[in-house]
């Protein structure tokens, strides 16, 4: 595997320290192991454009009238990241959770629509493709939004069933009119020319069929559907001789409302908090099969949200927090995002590091988890770093004490230790950059120039070394797409 | 008891089941005092300016660089508030703990700065007097910021005994010179007309003395002063015949900065952070004092700050949140502050209600846990209102769904259940409203007068019989001050 070159760096001066730890790891893993006859299962549920603020353990929850009691339980049972960075939205996130790559050196920098042809390439390895060459079973289930084209989905990409949608918010779809007045006045011949997919199910050595229309309402209970395939899904491979490792990517929250069986059911009573604490509950309900299939010792479950909350579209129907920006942003508000992991017996309780860690880390970690990380490549860059010793070892044991926060195609911002420099305009021919303490300082409010000197000082070796990696090692071109980004401008 | 309007509105409503309430909770006070043999201690710990967001239980703490596991363990096994409503600042806040009155009934509207002729009138009654007539020992240790004068003091509102200060905080106090050049440019000469007196320690029986000139390091040191004194008296009464009620009102968060043993001891590092943990630690050593006597099933502690995070003088100093505004206002960032009650075997541990709480309310809850609510005087409104039953019963029981918030002698807003009314400015003759679901939308963003105008509707009985009860029982006047408020404008 081809590190970043300041993973490198830290991988050199932690040597023995980290071979240590690494023993220890290996150890606890050959027990469980060997006491449940396999590899350890791996669940990742995704929730869409929840922020920080909207979980209660965070600080949110029952104080924006959602209460979140499985996701405040799954944090007091297991590890509630305090610095979770994942990407600044939908598609990027997605590819840094199936590449272990920052988005940008796959070519898909930001959010796809409907009729791009752009998508992740198949020649990038996703960690089911990974995991589904050492023998696991491998499902998804949800929002893909990585490409339309055939070679851009799911079972392109080492999944060997799966329940879901190429998008579920494009704003056109459904000829939906409610977002036509103040976004896409085109929307209506944008769907003509783009219609949208319903939902997708493929079996094992089966074809992909589309098996349901969408519609703004029936998008509604898809969430429902979601949960109860990943259920079936656990519950059928639970005593099965392979370990599994099922992509549950739920629609929540989005801005077609929750099930009608949770509308009005939220303290909060508002579209967003009615989804909120369905989401919450789905998320309990697969906590609970895991649980009463006594299969808890030998799963690894990771909840974790995109990008943060959303407030160019339908303010109301989102949130908010107390970080600045929001999805779309590499400020703290649009990147830093609530994630718990649980695994009972291997993860302790009640555990909250401020430790970095970064959306890409879970590829490298669930890699190792399954044996299968001497099958990344190393033709590329694989930004994810092995975290499996942070879930082990507990706080101050995360691999990395940096993170490169792309917004787009540009390095938007440098996290290293506790200060963030974030790179600013051009100025009068000069570059400009804020450097903020995002420890003592997390909404970014302070600038901290004074004490560190933007990307020119501290950040300085970090990011030419970055850039040199580069150079060795170039992003990925795609095709021109259609979509998003020509919408306005074309 | 004279109860405001909307109270005995409640109270009318809610007859029977409150009775109902009454007697349950009468029968687990009345077997605790059997066991224990005297009526339950009461601890008031006061923080000062401490917002939110710095707290870890309310979603800050370790984020911000500043961990709190002793209000966390307070949180995790009492009470969390997550609907407390203080006062905008200092002085008012200390009127509604000691009075259970809105501190504009009092006279006093505003912070209180030396020199001032005001304070807290000799005929206000307050808890200290209440329990004191009814045989607690009672000890106020901290910061007063009630008045200049010996008839405003301690000793003249019901305390046996006491270490404190009249001010901790006043810019010009010690000659300090960091805050002239951007807030008081007549700091120097006005600190020669109204010098600061020191630490002053007064006990039963004798006469107050200052015992220690103060300094803008000696009071950096303070704090750990009042937590022995604290404990110290705890053990002194702990064995006794008699309940004791103390009342600890903590010099941190203030800019003079952390104790030198705390100095850059917060992973954040900052002047804040510092302060934070050392504030923590020391309501950690009180607590574990409560319990290393056994008395805790007998104890009712209280830990509560006064206002929002103050960001007009030194941000950095101090914090922030995501609520909107800070201390001096009458948006939640000014007013909504965490606060937690502990009792173990009374108050069920674990519980974090929405339930709307004031400050002013701890004044008639605390004479109904001495005994003393028949001595509270009927000549006059009290606005707090006896939260027993919240403690006891829990979530949904507390005896209040709105509160009137004065922003210094004006009605600034009014909640009523999930709304709050803002007061506007006049509008071409006409008066504005701004309306917020502040259930969800904590933030204050987004004005809901679609739903509901303003003051005019839904507020209406509600503000006109506050209005007309205060017509009945007029406000105390107060003699002129050559205080704050005529600094700049004098």
């Amino acid at each position: 595997m081809q590190s970043d070159a300041a993973h490198i760096q830290l991988e050199r001066l932690n040597q023995e320290e980290w071979a240590k730890q690494e023993s220890t790891a290996d150890e606890k893993l050959a027990k469980v192991r060997a006491k449940h006859g396999k590899r350890p299962n791996i669940i990742y549920i995704l929730a869409d454009d929840i922020g920080w603020a909207d979980v209660g353990c965070y600080g949110g929850g029952k104080v924006r009238g959602a209460p979140t009691p499985h996701l405040n339980q799954m944090a007091a049972e297991g590890m509630k990241f305090l610095t979770f960075y994942a990407q600044p939205s939908c598609t990027p996130s997605r590819v840094g959770i199936m590449t272990g790559r920052i988005p940008v050196r796959t070519g898909l920098n930001e959010v796809l629509w409907p009729g791009s042809k752009q998508g992740l390439h198949p020649e990038e390895v996703t960690i089911a493709t990974l995991l589904s060459e050492v023998g696991y079973k491998t499902a998804f289930h949800g929002k893909w939004h990585l490409g339309d084209k055939e070679e851009f989905r799911p079972p392109n990409h080492g999944f060997d069933e799966g329940y879901y949608t190429l998008y579920n918010a494009a704003p056109w779809a459904f000829g939906d009119k409610r977002m036509d007045a103040f976004a896409w006045p085109e929307s209506e011949e944008f769907a003509k020319k783009y219609p949208v997919e319903g939902i997708i199910e493929f079996k094992p050595g089966e074809k992909p069929r589309e098996v349901e229309e969408l519609s703004a309402e029936r998008i509604r209970t898809y969430d429902e559907d979601l949960a109860n395939k990943t259920i079936d899904f656990i519950k059928r491979h639970a005593a099965g001789d392979e370990p599994f490792f099922v992509y549950h990517a739920a629609s929540k929250i989005d801005y077609w409302g929750a099930h009608p069986d949770w509308e009005g059911k939220s303290p909060g009573g508002s579209i967003f908090s009615d989804q909120m604490i369905e989401h919450d509950h789905n998320v309990g309900q697969i906590l609970q099969a895991v649980r009463d299939l006594g299969i808890e010792e030998n799963t690894l479950v990771v909840w974790m949200s995109d990008n943060g909350p959303m407030y160019g579209v339908g303010a109301r129907a989102t949130t908010y927090h107390w970080f600045r920006g929001g999805k779309g942003d590499v400020l703290e508000g649009g990147v830093r995002v609530p994630a718990i992991a649980w695994w009972p017996g291997m993860i302790e309780p009640g555990q909250d590091p401020m430790d970095i860690f970064s959306i890409t880390d879970w590829f490298t970690t669930a890699a190792r988890l399954g044996e299968a990380k001497d099958n990344i490549p190393d033709d590329r860059v694989t930004d994810g770093v092995d975290q499996t010793s942070l879930l082990i070892h507990g706080e101050g044991h995360s691999r990395r004490d940096y993170i490169f926060l792309y917004g787009g195609a540009e390095l938007g911002a440098v996290r290293k230790r506790q200060y963030k420099s974030h790179a600013g305009e051009m100025h009068g021919g000069l570059p400009t950059n804020e450097v903020y303490d995002v420890v003592t300082d997390p909404g970014e409010k302070f600038v901290d120039n004074v004490r560190h000197f933007g990307l020119s000082v501290p950040f300085q070796d970090l990011v030419r070394e970055h850039m040199t990696l580069i150079e060795n090692f170039p992003h990925r071109v795609l095709e021109d797409t259609p979509g998003a980004g020509h919408i306005h401008g074309d």
